[in-house]
């Protein structure tokens, strides 16, 4: 009996060894291949300089269609297919304006108009501000101090916050939420202080919805730069009748068809079981969304690639999956999730890269306890490349619409502090982008798919 | 005895639940301070773009020695002073010119001297090119094959390495020693690719030795950007007889006095142990040194700041040294252990930020295991705040000369990626430096600090 025990241990303890020995050699070929092999700044660059904006319904995003289907059939999947959705369309219309103005000055201040905004009149608007820090506020002031004015929502994120997600978190609902409560207490439009925490000249645009408001009352709103919120603030603490100017022609179209792009390979072993890897292809219209999402874009189809390169045939099927419309309604993401219940498939394993090419950290995991510890006991293989964090904590959006009980979800984390300097603003473009930081993103998302690939769930 | 085996017990886990709790609460409170009320990132404003370029020598170096010392007497030091070291001095003279010529084009390239190069002759070198990989190259190819011609020293960082570090000590010694080692085999100059990862046009600059090799034969060295190393390696492929002409005309100057900012703090409980915290002042003259080592001049200033904010007074002993002459001879280093030695102090601590001003991920560290150990079971206080990585290795070159037996030396290990698009390069500048990343590293840094104050070294 002892023996045995002996030799059970002794062969546990071996096949432990040598597993750990495997993975860490294949883990060597994965950041090999993505630091040294890797095409995904070349197709980012293309994505980016050569196609630009991407927002559902555009031009852009159609060419990113077809562009990455071209790209993705050169790598080898058993099939690259698109998969049809109708997207909402919404379009910017002429650079917006706005002005800071009493009866002598009349400042320019750099405005946005928030993503499914309604135009201002053709002339724009003109009106006094009220400035405010949350809806509870807009409760307290009433009907009588905000009736006719442009409620200025000016609650910066929180710079104490370590994660800039969770600052992101904090200060959100004031662009998503923020017309449609200040309408029901008779504004005639919002400002919203961008969302970043840097001090600069960028308005940052975003998605924003009217709620349950009927549709006579909504109002046009927009996002107005760091630097002049500031200002604007400063400029009502010394005259608290200062008037506020802003155009936008921005207006909602009829939807239009577009596509999520899919490749597939079939699991060797299990290829009734499906792990997705994604990133969104479409992006807001301000930039060419370097960050947001083309790097998640370019860093799930390099996945294939780095298996390509090392001759990794995933046991279970893998399926890369660039998403449509995740800026303005993830439209791609539930259509997906519609298609696979409707197809009855089997998703053991997602995994979401939408924060950026930064240098990556860890993983945030959406899954069982059994789950979070398996993946969390892997952290010693992953260490060596500078992969310390997993959490749990939301994964992805496009991802969110897949609810199996077992599926694990993971969205990857890059280093966040940089991320809402750019993020759905104009200078998200390719020169914010770091060919090594973006690679390494890639190498991480196949290290992790390897590893599930290899070990199952729980 | 089992009772007060429990109590005692009991009283441990309490005094170390206690401690946790206000090490947590003292964390928070030395983050929050960084990340909201610092003055980093304006000392580092002021630093990089009104004084700009410092190298050893120079204006800007004394200007950097004023505005600094002017600073800390700004914080609440018990004293404020200089230690006066003399310096080597080299100047670049006029930007340098360098072409890839044959018969019919000439393409113009950039290059940069190396610092301590001597220049070449008034109207410049035009030789023929041998490219080499290492050393072992040259006695290969011998003197036959070298003489009359430029060592074109061409072995790129190892793109594979995960930290850009170990890239970077796998491919300097072409830069530092390799003037010295062409010349021995007859070349007459040597043309250096830059220590950088990525293909741009930037040549990087740098610290190079003659060695032991007599003044006549020191031959005139520089570095060429990586996009120019590749096209001069292609051009030579296809024409081995192409020539390279280059001129520069650096020169080596007398010594001149230079200074050490010292800002020091009596410790209330053990005022004879000393706790140093610094930077290096100088900076390479293509820039103004944002990354190196402007972050870590003005993060070390603000661990003194973020104690004022948190009404922090040190048990021991805290010197907060702006370094002078790191880049060129670490003549500042030296003479603050020069100084100490003779002064019989008793350094406990030593922590330098030399590595940019990015996001921090944590240390390295050397000492005995004993301390290793120590300092790693802080890891979970240290974790909230994404600081992961406690490691054995290099912790700075001013730090270097303090080699009492005890003493624990520290170096705050920021993300590296990006670190050598800017090292030593002309874009190593402000609006390079993320204000987060400058901030979270200085409260990394005063965190380290605030942990070994409390609970000293083995």
């Amino acid at each position: 009996m002892k023996t045995n025990l002996f030799l059970a241990l002794f062969l546990f303890n071996s096949v432990a060894f040598f597993a750990q020995t495997k993975d860490e050699q294949v883990f060597k070929e994965i950041y090999n291949s993505a630091l040294t092999n890797s095409k995904c700044y070349s197709w980012l660059d293309h994505l980016s300089n050569d196609i630009g904006s991407r927002l559902s319904g555009s031009d852009g995003a159609a060419r990113a269609v077809e562009y990455t289907k071209k790209q993705m059939e050169t790598l080898g999947f058993d099939k690259v297919y698109l998969q049809e959705v109708m997207v909402p369309k919404w379009v910017r219309g002429e650079k917006e304006t706005a002005y800071i103005q009493d009866n002598k000055t009349k400042i320019k201040v750099p405005i946005c108009a928030l993503g499914g905004s309604i135009s201002t009149p053709k002339n724009g608007i003109t009106a006094e501000v009220i400035e405010v820090h949350s809806f509870d506020e807009l409760k307290t002031l009433g009907v009588d101090k905000i009736k006719g004015k442009i409620v200025f929502y000016n609650r910066p994120m929180n710079n104490a916050d370590i994660e800039t997600f969770d600052a992101y978190s904090g200060a959100v609902d004031q662009r998503y939420g923020g017309a449609a409560a200040a309408s029901k207490y008779g504004a005639v439009g919002t400002i919203v202080r961008s969302m970043n925490l840097r001090l600069d000249d960028f308005p940052h645009t975003g998605g924003q919805s009217y709620g349950d408001i009927p549709k006579e009352q909504f109002i046009p709103t927009a996002a107005i730069s760091t630097n002049a919120a500031e200002l604007l603030s400063k400029t009502l603490k010394s005259n608290p009748n200062v008037k506020f100017y802003f155009k936008q022609s921005c207006q909602k179209m009829d939807d239009v068809l577009s596509y999520n792009v899919v490749g597939e390979i079939k699991g060797t072993e299990h290829p009734e079981n499906i792990m997705v890897v994604g990133g969104h292809l479409d992006s807001w219209d301000l930039a060419d969304g370097s960050h947001d999402d083309g790097a998640g874009v370019v860093q799930s189809m390099e996945v294939m690639n780095i298996f390509n390169n090392i001759k990794y045939k995933p046991k279970n099927t893998l399926r890369v999956v660039l998403f449509m419309n995740e800026e303005n309604g993830t439209r791609g993401g539930k259509k997906y999730e519609e298609l696979s219940l409707a197809n009855k498939e089997n998703h053991i394993f997602a995994l979401e890269s939408d924060s950026g090419g930064f240098t990556p950290r860890g993983f945030s995991l959406e899954c069982n306890d059994a789950n979070f510890a398996k993946i969390s006991s892997w952290k010693n293989v992953f260490e060596p490349y500078l992969i310390h964090s997993f959490v749990k904590g939301h994964s992805g959006s496009d991802i969110e619409a897949l609810t199996s009980k077992t599926i694990v979800k993971a969205g990857l984390k890059p280093d966040s502090q940089r991320y809402f300097d750019y993020h759905h603003a104009a200078n998200d473009t390719f020169d914010a982008i770091d060919k090594r930081e973006l690679e390494l993103g890639a190498g991480t998302m196949a290290a992790l798919v390897y590893m599930i690939d290899q070990n199952g769930i729980q």
